[in-house]
């Protein structure tokens, strides 16, 4: 006797790393039949066949998605509304709709418009694993191990089809959270989109210098780590903070006051309120560290 | 037929990372043949004596300093002043003085009112050496393998002078590099001490929250790169802050002028000079990555 697999047809709109990993693990684990591929280019689409990250390309999403069990967005989130819209008269009663945006308010009104009653039928997500390198030939059977997905369920999902989603992103082996869609995008919006939009502010801000070389000459190992995230992809984190606009602005506005603060400080040479702010950021970057085992 | 050393005695005032690996440095080059320590406390010094950082504890600075070739100053800055005024008065005709200090303005400010008229005895220098660990026992002979020395002469200085302290970094495999204190203070503002006071304050913003245990929890790779500076030393930050204020001041004031062009596209969903402003930035990181090899 031969456990059948849990999904029967999935169909993945994106088949990059994102895309490409959760149609590794499923395969992985056994517990999909059959994986469909939508992208942009020919060419990544072909690659992903030749690496088995999927069995077939599709050639009408209506049709396809119609007895898919599962369907995963994971194209970037400005890509989002026009997928949706596109498959939405075409969904099977049995389908379930998730993604793989990085913002969700967004993601989910831009859903509300396409599904309209059946919203219920999609499921909203944010795998939180990033990567250096992206496209189907970076994907991995293991990329989700142990790694959080955070899904953020509608009043309108039923039981079952948040089961489903979950159930597969728990196949590829990830940590399960669930937030509301403002809560996720508050909480990103602070620990990963302001990071970022400060990190490209510093590059910017010393590579519109005629004497920039002299500045990158002197960068070291402070710099390095404070500017990784600087080399992220500029489209992709163009519509992520357009995306997240409301949260990332709420952010951005608390982070100037806070600047506002430190510069009177420094300003008035007032060294106790520098090391006080210093000395609870160490306290609370080192609990973090060790709490997540990182450096 | 041997070689003897460049330098005799040479006394080092901070024997931690920093003075500590000057001292093993020109050891492992067979280039001095004393080395003395003084420092706050008397369990650093021992350790430094019992790794052989240092060859003896100095008793009296005035006395050790006459007939020096070299002092090393590489305390915080905080504390350089109290020690130039300690032993300017006891300095021999041949010695040289140089330091470790981070800032340069505030340093050659120090000396200028410590030395007098003999401050062409002083040669400020800036090693670009950070480590995860201080204190003595992380010191090492190759922390300035390939690292930079940046000096900061000044016109009081006579040639020899910059000839020996460049000499003895250089016996210690650094490379070395001349801006005057002006432009040091204001390139490491820009690349060093600006990203510290924005790593700090992220940090400090998240960590002050009721609920910041929900943002810390969710917060991933690139926020562990961009804080790992948020788990530096308090009170050397403040008194890197403090010593370069005036730079540092114009840095964020030029950094927060920046953050708020970034806000008004933002605002104004102005997608195409967000994605401008992060292509810079990513071009620029990607060709300073690629031009020092790191990532």
């Amino acid at each position: 006797m031969t456990n059948s697999p849990e999904f029967g047809k999935v169909v993945i709109f994106g088949v990059g790393l994102i895309g490409g990993s959760f149609a590794l693990g499923l395969k992985a684990a056994g517990q999909v039949e059959e994986v469909v591929g939508f992208g942009r280019s020919l060419s990544s689409l072909t690659q992903a066949l030749d690496l088995g990250v999927i069995d077939r390309v599709g050639a009408n999403a209506g049709q396809e998605v119609s007895d898919a069990d599962l369907v995963l967005i994971a194209t970037p989130v400005g890509q989002m509304p026009e997928i949706m819209a596109r498959i939405a008269p075409y969904l099977g009663p049995q389908t379930v709709v998730t993604d793989g945006g990085s913002t969700k308010g967004d993601v989910v009104a831009a859903a509300r418009a396409a599904f309209g009653d059946r919203l219920g039928q999609f499921v909203p997500a944010h795998p939180i694993a990033g990567a250096e390198n992206s496209g189907a030939a970076a994907a991995r059977a293991d990329l989700y191990a142990g790694k959080k997905v955070v899904l953020t369920p509608l009043p309108e999902n039923p039981v079952l089809n948040v089961a489903h989603v979950r159930s597969a992103w728990e196949w590829c082996g990830a940590v399960i959270h669930e937030l509301t869609p403002a809560e996720h995008d508050r909480v990103f919006a602070a620990v990963s989109h302001l990071p970022h939009l400060l990190s490209f502010a510093l590059v910017h801000d010393l590579a519109v210098r005629d004497n920039r070389d002299l500045f990158f000459s002197f960068a070291a190992s402070g710099f390095r780590d404070f500017t990784r995230i600087a080399a992220s992809h500029p489209e992709m984190w163009r519509d992520v903070c357009l995306a997240n606009r409301v949260a990332l602005l709420e952010e951005l506005d608390r982070y100037r006051a806070q600047l506002d603060e430190l510069r009177d400080a420094l300003q008035r040479g007032d060294g106790a309120q520098l090391e006080e702010t210093f000395d609870v950021a160490r306290t609370a970057r080192r609990a973090w560290a060790a709490d997540k085992q990182e450096n």
